[in-house]
C-alpha cells in the first residue's frame, strides 16, 4: 500500500465529504435522559419553559398574606385590623397566597388581637400590593427560551429546566467507539513485557481521550500482524460509530491496515502531513453482511507511535466527537509565549511542537519538549502545542509564537520554571511543590545552559554545580560572569557524590580516571557545558589524558539517569554521574568527587511571593529527610545562602 | 433556634477545626484502580517509573541490526558486506535488536547480494552507533517521577504511567454525599405541582454540582417538615463523607434544620453573612448507634433558595469536595470588566452578584442579573460572579470589577451582548446564534436604556421600537439624538402588533384605552423607557387620559410575557404588549396598533467579523419561518436597512 501524505486541511475535506455522504457529519441521534443523569450532555432541541416559576403567587416570607388596599389608610394612630379567615391568613415562605389576596405582612410586622368578630391581625403601617410576594413567572415565564439547542448541561440548567417542567431532557446520545489494538509485539499493559514486546498502552490512552471527550470507548482483544485475522476483526465490529485500528498504519511489510480497510470498504487518506503523526489512513468500511442499506462506518488507522497516536486523536478523533455530540470546535485557550530557542521543521509538514509553558517576571516563555514521536513523557510534561505551519522551515529562539494550551491559563501562572543542571531532588521538589499547589517544569540543560537562560529571563531559578578550576569554589564566579548584571543569590541545595558508574559489581575493577583512556573501556559521556562534563574535563585535564583517547567520549547524555540507564543496559561500561542514579538502577558506583548542587535565583525571584513555598521547602524537615534518603546525598548545606550579589 | 450572621472566614474557620479533630480535612482513603478506569482522577502517591521505556533497545525503522563500527570504511567504492545471522539481522520498527548490535540500517539503504558464506547485505556508506535505535530509557528512566501525588490524570499520563510499568493507580477515593429534601410543599420534579407545592429541583442541581465535582451524590427521599422525621432520616444515613439538608435552615417555624442537627451533634454555624444564601447551618453529627470510635460526619443546612443553594455549593461545598479528593482549591479565571449599573450593597455581608460578561471592542462589560434568591434563571444566565466584600456599600455603574468566570474566556470572546427592548424572537436568534457557535447574551432594559447602554459602548446592538410621536417614524430620531456621535446603522428586524393582553376570551370586553380609564380594570404597566410604554403614553396623550386615571399604571414589568403572567395570574385585567405574548399564554388579544422593531448596530459592530452570522441570520429561510410562526409577527422587512449615519 502506498503512503502519500496530504495536507490535514484535504484529509478533512474528504473524510468529511464521505461522512456527510453517509449522514454522519451532524450529531448522532438523540435520546430522552431524567433530568438528574443530563449532567455535562448536550441538549438536542432548544428547551422553552413548559410552566412558569413559580407557577403560582407565593409568600416570600413567613406572615400574613392579605389584600394591600385594605391597608391604605393604616398608621400609627389609625391601626387596621384585618380578620383571619376572610381578610387575612398565615402563610408560610414558599406557600400560594389565597385568590383574594395580593401581599404578604411579615409576621414580625403584626399585632394578634380579639376583636368582637374573632381572631385578627393589627397593622400599623400600609403594606403595598405584591409586597413581599414573589409573582408568577418572576424567574421564569412559560414559553421562554431557557437554554438552547447545543448546549452543554450545568448544574444550575438541569435545577431551571427541572423547575420548568421538565422531567426528561432530549439530548444527543453518547457516540461508541471501538478500539482494535495490532501488533504481534503487543502485549497487555498489566504484563511483564520481554525484550521486543511491548505494553499495550496506547489504546488506554485513546480510550481515556474517547471518554474524556464525551464517546463510550470500547477497547477490544488485540490482534496480531496477520492481515486475515486483523480484517476478520475489522469487519466483525458491529454497532459503533467509529472505529480506532493503532497502529500498522504505516507502508512496512507487517504494515496491514491500510490494506484491511481497503478490503473492508474505501481508503480516503493514507498519510497526513503532520508531525508527530504522518502514517494515518483515514477510511469508510461496509457494513457487515449483505445489510446494503445500512451506513457505512468511519474508520481510523491511527499510527503506532504514542505521540502521534495521541495527537491523531486530538486533530481527527475530537472534532468529529463533538460534532456528534453537538458541540462547536473547540476553541482552545491560546497564549502568547516567546520561544526558548531555535527549532528546525520540515516544510512540507504541520508541526506540532509540545511545549512547557510559564510566567517569568513579564514574560510567558515556551520551552520545547523532546520531539520524538516515541517520547510519551514530552506530552506528559507538555503544557501545550505551538501549531508550525506547512512551508515554514523552523522558528528562532526568542520569537513570538502562540501555544494552544492543554492547561489553564491559571495553572500557568502556578508554574516554577527552572532550566538547568539535572538533579533527582528537583523530580522530589516537584513532588513536594505540588502538594503546595505549585507546579515545577523543569528543562535539563546543563548547570551553564541554565545560568544562560537566567540571563535571557527564561527560568525562575538554575540548578548548578560548576566547578571553577582555578578556585576550587562551585558556581560563584561563573554566576559573576553570566549574570554579571542581574541581581541574583546563590543557595545550596544538597552536597553529593559524583564518580564512575558501572555495571553492577564493578566488573572491570575500575577505580580511577586514567583506566578510562586506551580504547578497553566503552565510556558515555554527559553534554557539554554541564556540570560533570566540566568535573570530567578538569581531571581529565590534570592527569593529561587526551579525549581522544576515550571510546564514547563524544556520545553524550543530558541526565544523570540517561548516563545510567546508558550502563545499565550494556551500552556502555561507564559514566561519570551521582551516586542516586546508579543506585536507583541498581548498578556500581566509584565514587571519586565530592561536589556541590546551588540554586541560582535572581533576586527578583528570590523575593517573589511565586518562590516562597520553594525556599519553604529547604527549611521543611519532611523534604530534607526524603533528600537525606537518597543514597549518596548530604543535605546539610541545604537552605544555606552562599552569595548574593543583591 | 436563633440564626447569627457570621463571616464566611469565621464559619470556614469553625468548620475546618472540627473536620481537623475527626481527621476529616485530608483527602479520604485512597484506592487502587486499573489504569485504563482513573481518568479525572487524583494519585495518591507520586508514581515513579517502575521500569523504562522502552525497556530495551528497540529498532526505530524497519532494516537490518548491525555493529556500527564494523561499518565504518564502508563507502560507495569499499562497500562492506555483512553477513545475515552473524552480523545483521532483519528487524521491524519495535524489534530489540540482537545483544550483540548496536545501530539499525533502514532497509531502503541495503542491497541483498549473496556472499561464499551465504547471504548478506551490502553497505556504501558507514552506519554510526546508535543510529535508527531508541536506545533503553529513551523516553522515561526508571526510577523518574511520572507524576506527582495530587495530580489529575489525563489519557496521556495513563499512558505513560502504564508503559512505565503501572497496572493500578491509587487515587483518592471520591467523596459521597447524601442529599435529603425536606419540606412539606416539596413534590417530586417529574409531577405537576398544585400551586402552593413546589418541584424539589434544587437537590438535582446539588447532586450534579456534587458529581462535577468529582463526588457520589445519592438524593434521598423527600421528608416533610416534621421534627421526627427529619430527625430520623438525618440519623440514619451511614456510610457517608457529607449529608446535606435542603432547606428548613432558617429560623421560621417549619425550620427544623439547626434544632435536628443540634440533637444529632453540634451545631458550628447558623448563619454566614453572605448573599445570596445566608442561613446555612453547619455542623457535625455523631456517627449512629453507640459506635464511640466512628468519627463525627459533617452535615450542611442548605438554605431553600435555589440560587442561595447553588452558591452555597460552590462556598462551601466544592472546597470540601477538592480537600477530600485531593486537589488544590479552586483558581477560578477571572475577568476585569466594567460593570454597566450601578449596584447597592448590604454593608454587613459578603454579596455574590451574577453577571453576564460581554467583548464590546476594546472593553470587557459586566451586566448584573436579577438579585432574587428565588430567581435560578439568573445563574443560568450568568457568566460569572462578582464579589462585593463586606464593608462595601455598592459599586457605581462603569467601575472596574473582577468577575469570577463561569466559562472559559474564550467563549466570552464568542458573545454577542444586545440590550435594549425585549423581543420574543431574540429567544430565537440565541437559538439560531448557538447553532453558528456564538452566544447572545441579552439584557431588557427597554428600547431607550439600550440606546443609552450603545452609546456607553456596553452592548453591541439594541433591540428598539421607539415611535416618534411628531414624525411617527420609528427609532431613527432617538438614535440621531442617543448616538449622535457614534456612526450607527438600523436594520428592520420584524413588524409586529401591540394590543391590550386581557384575560381569555376577554371577560371585560376590552377594545379600546379609553377603557382603562375609571378604576374598573386593573392594569399592568411597562417600565419606563420602554417602546411599549411610550407607545401607551403617546395614545393616552392624544386621547386625553391622565395616567392617574389608571389603576396599576405604576406597576411596572419588564417585559412582555411578565406582562401577560400578571394578567394570567389574575393580578392584572390588562396590559399592553405583543399578541405572541398573549398567544403564548392563551389569553386574550385587542390589536390596537402596528410597529417595527428594529436592530440599532453601530458601525464598528455592524462591519465587524462578530456579528456577521447575525446579518447573515436576517436572510437565512429557516430563521424567517419560524420568526414567521409566532403569532402577530410580519417578517417582510426583515433585513432592511432603514437608515445609516456611517
Amino acid at each position: 500500500m502506498y503512503l502519500s501524505d496530504i495536507p490535514l486541511d484535504e484529509a478533512w475535506r474528504r473524510f468529511v465529504e464521505a461522512l456527510e455522504k453517509e449522514s454522519r457529519w451532524q450529531p448522532l441521534e438523540s435520546e430522552s435522559l431524567p433530568v438528574d443523569r443530563a449532567l455535562g450532555r448536550v441538549t438536542a432541541e432548544p428547551m422553552w419553559a413548559r410552566r412558569s416559576v413559580p407557577h403560582y403567587h407565593a409568600s416570600a416570607m413567613d406572615g400574613y398574606a392579605v389584600r394591600g388596599r385594605q391597608t391604605d389608610l393604616a398608621s400609627e394612630r389609625t391601626p387596621i385590623d384585618l380578620r383571619l379567615g376572610e381578610q387575612a391568613a398565615y402563610v408560610d415562605t414558599g406557600d400560594a397566597l389565597p385568590g383574594w389576596a395580593d401581599a404578604v405582612v411579615p409576621i414580625e410586622n403584626v399585632e394578634p388581637v380579639e376583636s368582637p368578630q374573632g381572631k385578627a391581625i393589627r397593622l400599623r403601617t400600609p403594606v403595598p400590593p405584591w409586597s413581599h410576594v414573589r409573582p408568577l413567572g418572576e424567574d421564569i415565564v412559560a414559553t421562554e427560551l431557557v437554554v438552547p439547542s447545543g448546549h452543554q448541561l450545568r448544574p444550575a440548567d438541569l435545577g431551571a429546566l427541572a423547575a420548568a417542567g421538565y422531567a426528561h431532557l432530549l439530548v444527543w446520545r453518547r457516540p461508541r467507539v471501538a478500539i482494535i489494538p495490532t501488533g504481534t509485539e503487543l502485549v497487555p499493559a498489566d504484563q511483564v513485557p520481554e525484550p521486543g514486546r511491548i505494553p499495550e498502552f496506547n489504546t488506554i490512552m485513546l480510550a481515556a481521550q474517547v471518554e474524556a471527550w464525551g464517546g463510550e470507548p470500547r477497547r477490544l482483544a488485540i490482534v496480531p500482524d496477520d492481515f486475515d485475522r486483523l480484517r476478520a476483526a475489522a469487519a466483525s465490529v458491529a454497532g459503533y460509530d467509529l472505529v480506532l485500528l493503532n497502529a500498522g498504519s504505516s507502508a512496512g511489510s507487517e504494515d496491514y491496515t491500510a490494506r484491511v480497510i481497503g478490503s473492508l470498504g474505501e481508503i480516503l487518506v493514507h498519510g497526513i502531513a503532520v508531525r508527530p503523526g504522518h502514517p494515518v489512513v483515514i477510511g469508510m468500511i461496509d457494513p457487515p453482511g449483505e445489510s446494503g442499506s445500512a451506513r457505512r462506518t468511519p474508520i481510523i488507522g491511527v499510527p503506532g507511535y504514542p505521540v502521534s497516536a495521541a495527537l491523531t486523536g486530538e486533530i481527527l478523533v475530537e472534532p468529529l466527537l463533538r460534532r456528534w455530540t453537538g458541540l462547536p470546535a473547540t476553541q482552545p485557550e491560546t497564549v502568547e509565549a516567546l520561544l526558548t530557542r531555535k527549532v528546525h521543521s520540515s516544510a512540507g509538514d504541520l508541526e506540532m511542537l509540545r511545549v512547557t509553558v510559564g510566567r517569568v517576571g513579564e514574560r510567558i516563555v515556551a520551552a520545547p519538549l523532546s520531539r520524538g514521536a516515541g517520547v510519551i513523557s514530552s506530552l506528559v510534561r507538555a503544557d501545550g502545542l505551538v501549531f508550525i505551519p506547512p512551508g515554514v522551515q523552523g522558528l528562532e529562539a526568542g520569537e513570538r509564537v502562540e501555544v494552544r494550551l492543554y492547561r489553564p491559563a491559571s495553572e500557568i501562572e502556578r508554574t516554577l520554571v527552572t532550566l538547568g543542571s539535572h538533579d533527582l531532588t528537583l523530580d522530589l521538589m516537584a513532588q513536594f511543590l505540588s502538594q503546595r499547589g505549585l507546579r515545577l517544569a523543569s528543562g535539563n540543560l546543563g548547570s551553564q545552559g541554565g545560568l544562560v537562560a537566567l540571563a535571557r529571563g527564561e527560568a525562575h531559578f538554575s540548578g548548578s554545580h560548576l566547578l571553577d578550576p582555578e578556585t576550587g569554589e562551585f558556581n560563584i564566579s561563573y554566576v559573576q560572569r553570566y549574570l554579571s548584571q542581574i541581581p541574583t543569590t546563590v543557595v545550596a541545595l544538597v552536597g553529593r557524590e559524583q564518580g564512575l558508574i558501572t555495571a553492577a559489581g564493578n566488573p572491570l575493577h575500575l577505580d580511577r580516571l586514567e583506566q578510562l583512556a586506551g580504547g578497553k573501556v566503552i565510556f558515555v559521556n554527559r553534554q557539554r557545558g554541564s556540570g560533570t562534563r566540566i568535573l570530567l574535563d578538569y581531571h581529565l585535564g590534570r592527569l593529561g589524558i587526551p579525549a581522544s583517547s576515550i571510546d564514547g567520549y563524544d556520545r553524550e547524555e543530558y541526565t544523570h539517569l540517561s548516563v545510567a540507564a546508558a550502563v545499565a543496559s550494556g551500552r556502555a561500561d561507564a559514566g561519570l554521574g551521582i551516586r542516586a542514579a546508579a543506585a536507583a538502577l541498581d548498578l556500581g558506583f566509584v565514587p571519586l568527587f565530592h561536589e556541590r548542587y546551588d540554586l541560582v535565583i535572581p533576586n527578583e525571584y528570590y523575593s517573589s511571593q511565586l518562590l516562597r513555598p520553594l525556599l519553604e521547602l529547604l527549611a521543611d524537615g519532611e523534604f530534607r529527610t526524603a533528600v537525606a534518603a537518597l543514597p549518596g546525598y548530604d543535605v546539610s548545606p541545604m537552605g544555606k545562602v552562599i552569595w548574593s550579589s543583591g
